[in-house]
C-alpha cells in the first residue's frame, strides 16, 4: 500500500479532528501506511501556515483551489462551513481526488443532489463525516441484530438532545434565523437518520411536529426578534421495511449534552444505547429462566473491533475523537477498494431527502412519503 | 371523624390491593379513624366468605347488589372486570355510596359518559384507581414545577412499556381480540394520560401511529389467528396550553417491566422519572456554575410527603402497593370534604375521550382535535 | 391452621411496621389464617387504647406484663427501645410465647447471652427483626450462588452508609454518647453481619479501624462536648470458610440514605446489590462470548418469590415495609414447624459476638479471632 | 517556545500511547510548538525502522543507548518492560535528557531509590506515566474539594478492579509468579495511591490482607503449579493528615474491566467517581432544601479544562488515550518551567514505599507505619 497524500481545507473544530485522525490512524491501527500530510488550506496564508505547523502539514495555502490542484494530494478533507461543501467537493472530485466531507452535506437539497451527481460521474471515494456510525458499540449492536440476538426488529426509538439553545436569555444567533434551516430537524435530524439508514434501512413515511420553546429572543441592540427555527422536533416514522418508530429532537433540552439514545425492540429482545455513555451497550435477551433475565450492560473492549486498536484492556473507554480515527481507517479501506462501512454522497442524499420530507410534513400537517429518487 | 364502612366488590389482584389499603391506611397515617371492613362481595357465597376471612371483612355476599344495599356500607371499592364497572358504580352512586372504582373507567365511551353523568347527579365522592399519580416522587415533581424549579414547561415525553405481550410464541389471548379495545392505546395509554392530565393539563390534539409486532398468533387448537389489537402505539400531542410532546406505548417491549418514563423539559431545567425506579426523581437545574451542573438523583424520604408516614428514614423505599394506601388516604380526605388529589369520574371521562381521539387519528391518518365535552 | 393470637409491645416506627405486617400477611399471602390482633401494650393505658384502635388490636394495656400473661396471646412482637428487649423477651419465652424481637438483640453482650439461653430452654420460636434478609432480591442472590451461577465465592465487600449523623452542626445526641455503644460498628454493623451470616457463613477473624469525623459536637446549652462514638468503621474480615472481604460502615456519609451495597465475587461471576435500589440485582456471568458479557440488571418480579404475592406484574416494586410482611409470613411458617429463613436468638448472639470482636480489634490494634461459643 | 526533540524507547501498547500523544499534543492544544519526533528505539533495527515509519519518527535504532546519546533528543519516553526502567531513566538523566517513564517506577524498591537519587542530581524534568491523575473529572473533583464544596474530607474509599486474572482455568502466567511482585498490591495498588497522593496526601499507616482466589493454576505441560501472587488485596489506611479509608484491589473481579471507584466523604458532601465512566463525576452537596438534595452527575465538558481542547461540546466524551495527550501537555509545561500537575520520581518513590509497607503489613499481620524517607 502506498502512502496517501492528504489535503485539509478548514481548521475549525472539525478540521482539527481530521488532522488528529490523519496523525493517529497509522500508529493506532498499525496496518496502514502512514498518510502524508501534504497540504492545508485556510482563508489566509498566515493562518494556513500556522495551522500547518501545528497539525504537521508540509504545505500551506490561503486558497483552497491550490490545494485541490496539488498533484501530491490524493484525498481532500473538507471541514469548512456547510455552505461551501458543494463547491469544494465537486471541484475536488472533478480534479480526481477522493473526498471526505463533513456533514451535513449541504445547505440546500439542490446542492446535495449536485454533489451526489458529481460522485456518480467520478470513480473516486466519497465519504460524509457521520462519525457516530463508527462507534464499536453501534457496530456491535449491528452484529448482534444481524446474528438474531433480539430476533426481528419491530420498533425503533431515537432521541437526540443537547442544550446549547436551552437558555431563554441567550441572544438571537444565526441558528435561530431561517437561513440556517428548519432548526433541530436538520441540525440534529441527520444524525439519527444516519444511524437508522445504515443500520436499519431507509425511511418511507413521516409525520412531524415542531416547536419553538422561545418564540422570541433578545437581540444585541436590546430589542427582541421572532425566532424563525424550531429547537424541538418530533417525528413518527415508518421504514421501507415496515418497521415503525419515533425520532425526538431537541437542542433546548436542559441537561442533555450529547444524548443520542437509541431503543431497538425485537421479537426476542431489546438493545439500548446512549451516546453520552458511548462505551456501553445494553441488551435484553428473552432467553433462559425468566428469573435471570435483565438488561446486560456490555462495556466495550478488544472483543468489539476496532476498540482493541486503541486500548488493549476492556472498559477503559474510547473518546468522541477516536471515532474520527476509525472513520479515517474506514476511508483508507474504501480507497484501497475494500468494502467500507461509511455514508457516501448517494446515501447522504437519501438522508437529506428524508429531512426535507419531515419539514414538508410539518408544513402540511400530515403524513408524507419520502421520495428517495 | 367517624369510621367509614367499606364494601369491596372483587378479590382479584386489585381487590387484594384495596383490601390491603383499607387495612393499612389507619396504622400508616395515624391521623384517620380506622375504616370498618363491613362487606365483601364475590361471585359465589363460598368465595366471598373465604376472602372476607382472609381480608378481615365482617360480612360476605355472593351478590354485589346486597353489598350496595347494605346501610352499613359508606364507600364501595369496585375491582371487578372492566365491563362491570359502569353498572356497579352507577348502582352504588344511586344508593348514596361513595365509589372508588378501578381504571380504566369502562369498556365503552358511552358507559364512561353514563358514569360521569351519574356522578354529576350525586353528591358523593367518585375516584378512579389511578394510583401512579399518588407517588410522592411525582407529587414532588409537581411541587418543583409549580415552584418554578425548571421554569416554564415546554416539552413532555412519556414512555410506557411492559413486555407481557412480547413473546411471539405466546398463544392468542383475549388482549389480542378486538373486543378488548385498541391494544396498548387504551390498555396503557390511560396511565400516561392520567399523569399528563393531573400534572400538566388536558390534551388538545393528537396524531397516532399503531403497530402489531406479530400479525398472527397461534391458537390453542393449533391454527393461527390474526391479531386484532396493536401492542405498540406512538402519539404526537399538543396540550390545551400549547405544550407539545410524545407518548410512546408498548406492551411488547422486551425487558421493560413497569416502565413509565417521563421527561419534562422547561426553560430552566429538566425533570426525569421512571416508575421502574419509583423512589427516585432526577432534576437538572440550569443554575450556578456550568461546571457544576448535572442531573441530581433525589431519593425519596420523609421530606417528600407522605413518604414519612411509611418509613422514617429516607432512601428505604416505598413499593407499588403503598401507592394504593396513599390513594385510600386521599379518598378519606375527599369524603371528609377536603381538597383531594384524585381523578374523579369527570376527569376520567376526559381521559377516555382523549384515548378515543387517538384511535380515530390512527384510523384517519392525521391530526385529530380532542373533544372534552 | 388455627389463627395465631398476636401481642404487640411498643408502637414506635417498628411497632407500626409489625402492626402493618400482622394486618397484611393474610391478604398478601392468601395461604395463612389471618392472625388475631389480640393485645397491644404501651407505656400508658391511654396511648395503648388509642394505638389499639388505630392498629386494629382488640385489647390494650399500659403494662406489658399483662400482655405477656394474656392466654389469648401466642406470639409477642417486641418493638421497644433496645434496653428492654432482654427482660421482655425472656419473660415472654418463660410464659410460653413465641417471640419476634426487633434488632439489635440487646445493649450488652451479657443480655444477648441471657436471651439465647432462655431460647435454648424454651421450645418456642424466636426471631430477630433482621428484615433485610427477607428481600426477594437477596434470596434470589442466594439461589443463584447455590446454583453455581458465579462459581465458588472468593471475596465479599459490604458497605452500609447513611447520613443521619453527617451534619457537623447537629447537636450532641444520645447516639454520640458512649452509652449507645461503639457507634456505626454496632448501630449498623449488625445488618451487614446478618447478610454475611445467613448467606455466606460466620466471621472468623477481623481487624477494625474506626473514626470520628467530628470530634466534638455542640450541646443544647451552647458548649461543646467530645463525641464518644465513632460514626465510621472499616473492617477487614475472614469467614470461617476462608473467604475474605471488607465491611465499611458510615452514618456520616452525606447522600447515602439507605445504602447496603454488596459485592460478591466468585470464580465464575459477580453479583451486586444495593438496598437503595432494593428491587434490583446485578449479575455478571463469565459465560458465552466475551463480546456479549456484562452486568445484567434483574428487576424483581413474580419469578422471585414471594414478590408475586405482593404484585402480579414484574418491575413494579416492593417497598421496605413489605419486607416486614414477608418476615411475618416466615415466622408463621416457623411457628407451624416448617423450615424458616430467619435469624433466631442463637444466630443473633453469634452476630453480637462478632461486633464485640470488631470493637476489641480496634482497641488492640490488630487482628482478633471471633469466639462463637 | 522551541520545538522539543522526542525519543521513544519501546513500542508496545504504552509506546504506542506515547507516540499518539506526541503526534496529537500540538493540534489538540494549539498552544505548544509541535514536538519533533526525532528518534525511536526498539530491540532490533528492523522493528525500530518499521515502527518509526508508522509512528512518524525520523530516526530508528536497535540500540536504546544510541537514542540516549542523540543530541537532537531533548526528552526520552521510556515504555519498556518495568525491569529496564531504572537503567534507562538514569542513563537518560545523566545524558541531560528529560525523562517520561511509564509506571510502575521499577521492580525493586532499591531501583526506585536510585532513580529518585538520579533525578535529585539532575536539573531535568522527570515524570511517571500516572495518566489517571490527568482526567479532567478528577481535576474538577480536586477543585471542588479545594473550594470547599464538600467541606473537610474525612473518609476515602478506593476500589480498583479488573478481571484479567479472574478465569480459574487460565494457565499459570508470569503475573502468578513471585518474580512479578506481590500481585494486585503492586500491579494495581500504585494507581489508587497515585490518586490519594496527589489529591489528598501521603499515606501514614496501613494494615493489609491479601488473598489468592485460585491457589494453583494449570501449567502448559499439564501439571498444576501453586500461585505465588495474590490477586486480591484489601487495605485499611490513614493518611498523614489523619483521614482514614480503604483501598480494595482485585484483578480477579469478574465483570470489572477498568474500575477505579473513588468515594470521598466530607463534612458538607460527598464526591464519587468511577474510571469505567471516566467522563462523569457525582457530587452530593448538603445545601439547600433537604427535599431537593441528591447526587448530581456532572458530565465533563469545556468547563472542565482541558476537555474543551479535545471537543467543543460537552458530554461527548474523552477516551483513555486522551489522558496521555494531556499528560504530554503537562510535561511540556514542566519542561517550560511552569508548575505542572505530575508525579515526578520523588513522589513516585513515596508511592513505592507505601506499597512496600502494605506488603510488610500482610507479612506481619498488623498495622505498619510508612517510612517516606
Amino acid at each position: 500500500m502506498k502512502s496517501l497524500g492528504v489535503g485539509l481545507i478548514g481548521t475549525g473544530y472539525m478540521g482539527k479532528c481530521h488532522a488528529l485522525a490523519w496523525n493517529a490512524v497509522a500508529p493506532t491501527f498499525g496496518d496502514v501506511v502512514r498518510p502524508r500530510l501534504v497540504h492545508l488550506a485556510e482563508i489566509t496564508d498566515e493562518l494556513a501556515a500556522r495551522k500547518a505547523a501545528e497539525f504537521g502539514f508540509a504545505k500551506a495555502s490561503g486558497d483552497w483551489r491550490a490545494l485541490v490542484a496539488d498533484p501530491e494530494v490524493d484525498i481532500v478533507s473538507i471541514t469548512t462551513p456547510n455552505a461551501f461543501h458543494a463547491e469544494m467537493a465537486i471541484a475536488a472530485l472533478e480534479a480526481g481526488k477522493h473526498v471526505w466531507c463533513e456533514k451535513p452535506m449541504a445547505t440546500a437539497l439542490g446542492d446535495a443532489e449536485a454533489m451526489a451527481e458529481a460522485a456518480r460521474r467520478s470513480s473516486q471515494v466519497t465519504a460524509l463525516g457521520y462519525n457516530y456510525i463508527q462507534n464499536p458499540a453501534l457496530n456491535h449492536m449491528k452484529s448482534l441484530v444481524d446474528s438474531g440476538a433480539i430476533g426481528v426488529v419491530n420498533q425503533i426509538r431515537i432521541e437526540m438532545d443537547e442544550d446549547f439553545m436551552a437558555d431563554a436569555a441567550a441572544p438571537f444567533g444565526w441558528k435561530s434565523a431561517a437561513g440556517s434551516g428548519h432548526g433541530a430537524l436538520d441540525d440534529f435530524g441527520v444524525h439519527p437518520l444516519s444511524l437508522l439508514t445504515v443500520f436499519f434501512g431507509r425511511v418511507a413515511r413521516v409525520v412531524t411536529d415542531m416547536a419553538k420553546p422561545y418564540p422570541t429572543r433578545r437581540t444585541e441592540d436590546g430589542t427582541t426578534r421572532p425566532v424563525e427555527t424550531a429547537d424541538i422536533a418530533n417525528i413518527l416514522f415508518r421504514l421501507e421495511n415496515g418497521v415503525g418508530g419515533t425520532i425526538q429532537l431537541s437542542r433546548s433540552a436542559w441537561g442533555r449534552k450529547g444524548r443520542i439514545a437509541l431503543q431497538v425492540f425485537g421479537s426476542d429482545g431489546t438493545i439500548l444505547f446512549d451516546q453520552e455513555r458511548m462505551n456501553e451497550l445494553q441488551i435484553y435477551e428473552a432467553r433462559g429462566p425468566v428469573a435471570s433475565q435483565g438488561f446486560r450492560t456490555i462495556l466495550m473492549g478488544p472483543s468489539h473491533p476496532p476498540y482493541g486498536r486503541f486500548v488493549v484492556a476492556p472498559g477503559h473507554g474510547l473518546g468522541f475523537n477516536d471515532l474520527k480515527v476509525i472513520e479515517a481507517r474506514v476511508i483508507l479501506r474504501a480507497v484501497a477498494g475494500e468494502p467500507a462501512h461509511l455514508i457516501d454522497f448517494e446515501t447522504g442524499l437519501s438522508i437529506e431527502r428524508t429531512v426535507d420530507a419531515m419539514a414538508r410534513s410539518f408544513a402540511s400537517g400530515g403524513w408524507i412519503d419520502v421520495s428517495h429518487s
